[in-house]
């Protein structure tokens, strides 16, 4: 992929992220890291199954964390299990990183690497409030009557995580390199136009 | 272009959205709109050249504007220059539009042409300010000491003609169907990937 090796997708909830990282890494036949990054963590841990399910993209931020930040501590068994998380998902996606192409989604990935290493992509995907209804009820089979709550509710978490973990602002096109609609330009053309992009950069 | 016509560019101070534009209009053989939409509607109005010099995307919103707004008034001699200005300039753009593909470069042609076509492809150019600033020195020889002020006041008066005159955030990606870091991209790949996507779509 030319001076690009690492290609990372913050996305609104339902707007078809997911599957625009999941078409890029089969078109490059590199691999594709969402929940996989949670369950390394998990395991690195310890963790038991339920805590893993509830823990995903979630923030509670404490001073204690702020702190194990500072000092860059891998594994402060001391602090809450989301932070604790936080940590181990961070190192996890440094070692994917370093072990070479791959395109990861979410957990804060854009702001992790970019600080360290000068290969990454950083896109956005986003839709307007009624296509995300649509594909959430169709896609993903939530019940139309709770759809707009359900995408809010969504948001707030992922913008939440992101916010706290990295003191920047999620979804802000200042903190990526391209944002696309994918309701205007559709899952296959955001993914061609991505892998383009982060082949000739 | 396939179903797009009209593509729009909305842009930081010295991120080269402008030069963007310039190059898809020479690619593609179509008209480029930019400073020539103010001129158009200084005509129709018969302004001295030392009102339009001042009035280049410059907002003067008053209650009276608003009310011209809701009944589509387009040239109400009674209201200040520049809203009478905004309202002609909004008329060029619609009757541009109407006579083929083109580029259209700010005026917020965006949020003009969204309501009235959908053959609109709808682009943001953005950079970190540290680029920004080596443009405007390099390219608009502008003074170095002064230069960080300069990028402050032009984002600062585009945003506000472009918030009170169309009731949006300028520069939220939400507005836009793409949005591009032309530091990371590069004017000539923003060009190539625009003109792909608007051609495809």
């Amino acid at each position: 992929m030319g001076k690009i090796n690492i290609i990372t997708i913050g996305r609104e909830y339902a707007s078809g992220g997911r599957a625009v990282g999941k078409l890029i890494s089969e078109k490059l036949g590199i691999p594709f890291y969402n929940k996989e990054i949670l369950h390394m963590a998990a395991e690195k841990l310890e963790m038991s199954a339920d805590d893993v399910k509830f823990a995903d993209e979630t923030a509670a931020s404490s001073l204690l964390y702020s702190m194990s930040l500072m000092s860059n501590l891998s594994a402060a068994t001391a602090l809450p299990l989301n932070d604790r998380i936080f940590i181990e998902e961070r190192e996890v996606i440094k070692t994917l990183a370093q072990q070479g192409p791959c395109v990861i989604v979410g957990r804060c990935a854009d702001s992790i690497l970019k600080e360290i290493r000068d290969d990454v992509f950083n896109v956005f995907i986003y839709a307007d409030s009624e296509s995300r209804a649509r594909r959430a009820v169709e896609e993903y089979g939530e019940k139309p009557e709770n759809v707009y709550t359900s995408l809010r509710k969504h948001d707030k978490k992922r913008s939440t995580y992101y916010n706290l973990n990295t003191g920047q602002k999620w979804g802000a096109k200042d903190n990526y390199d391209l944002c696309l609609n994918s309701a205007k330009i559709g899952i296959d053309m955001c993914a061609e136009a991505i892998i383009k992009l982060a082949s000739e950069l």
